[in-house]
């Protein structure tokens, strides 16, 4: 294993521990004095990491698939040589927007994601111009989601995606696309 | 000030510091070491925090305008007494999808959130049963964004919205909306 490939899984690291406290602040009983002794122990953490930084970007660090970014949902996601995307994963209470269910913009998070990496060229996801989302069904928490989106055709500037609960769909999505802007 | 008010606001500062970590660890230069020595710093924390939660969750925990949430992105959103929502946020290198642009994902997530918003009922959002979003120009980041969302009809069953920059429209929204589910 390449020093880099050290790097990427320090990172995934720091940022699945940064996820974790995420949970466990929004469940920390009132009056414990821990939330201010976290963000003093923060503090001087960022003060350590802010001389290591510069203003290039890592990898691994996309919003929604990017497991070196902490605000980066846990799941897991496939593409095969046919733009067909599938994602696994199980949302927390970071991620609740009616109680115990999946906040409504998660779940279009999520599939913009979808949709887009379904219409990957040469490594770099598609752009989403309109997405719709419809909502069919409540999706639950602490319940594992299948997250999937296909090009729908040929010509590839059509994609369609859902989520699924013990295959029932509870949200769909339906996306036009462009190519991914050039760097 | 209330206890309740001193452990929201400390609960939002260690938050803070998270988010900080986030932005921090994805500039991070490689072979620094530093994200190791952030992820055992990170667990000692979280074994600390660990004995203090219960399976309550505090307030200002939703992932869109909470926070206490360390993965909702850093705005500021009001709502006046006609359901007319505005936020003001600038998204940095964690909110990122295309290189120095917004995820499109996110606006979405952003704009799903201000349209249930609209449709607020006694304190809880709507709930939107279908989502369309349009992406008109690229949205930046580092740059000051205007969210905004309103409802469409007298009925209160369908709202609009968009995302400006300098007041130009970069992402526009409908939904149409639902009662917020019974607790």
């Amino acid at each position: 294993m390449c020093s880099g490939d050290h790097g990427r899984r320090d990172l995934e690291s720091a940022a699945e521990g940064l996820r974790r406290l995420t949970d466990l602040l929004l469940r920390v009983t009132d009056d414990s004095g821990g939330p201010t002794a976290v963000a003093d122990e923060l503090d001087t953490i960022a003060r350590m990491l802010d001389e290591q930084t510069s203003d290039e970007t890592s990898g691994v660090r996309d919003p929604v698939s990017g497991k070196g970014n902490a605000i980066a949902p846990p799941i897991d996601m496939d593409i095969d040589d046919s733009g067909n995307v599938s994602a696994t994963g199980l949302l927390g209470l970071a991620y609740q927007g009616p109680k115990t269910l999946v906040h409504g913009g998660m779940s279009a998070l999520l599939l913009s994601h979808v949709l887009g990496a379904a219409g990957t060229v040469a490594g770099e996801h598609a752009v989403v111009q309109e997405l719709s989302v419809r909502y069919h069904l409540p999706t639950p928490l602490f319940t594992p989601l299948e997250i999937s989106a296909s090009l729908g055709d040929p010509a590839g500037d059509h994609a369609r995606g859902s989520i699924e609960v013990d295959g029932v769909t509870t949200v769909s999505a339906e996306a036009r696309l462009a190519l991914p802007p050039q760097q």
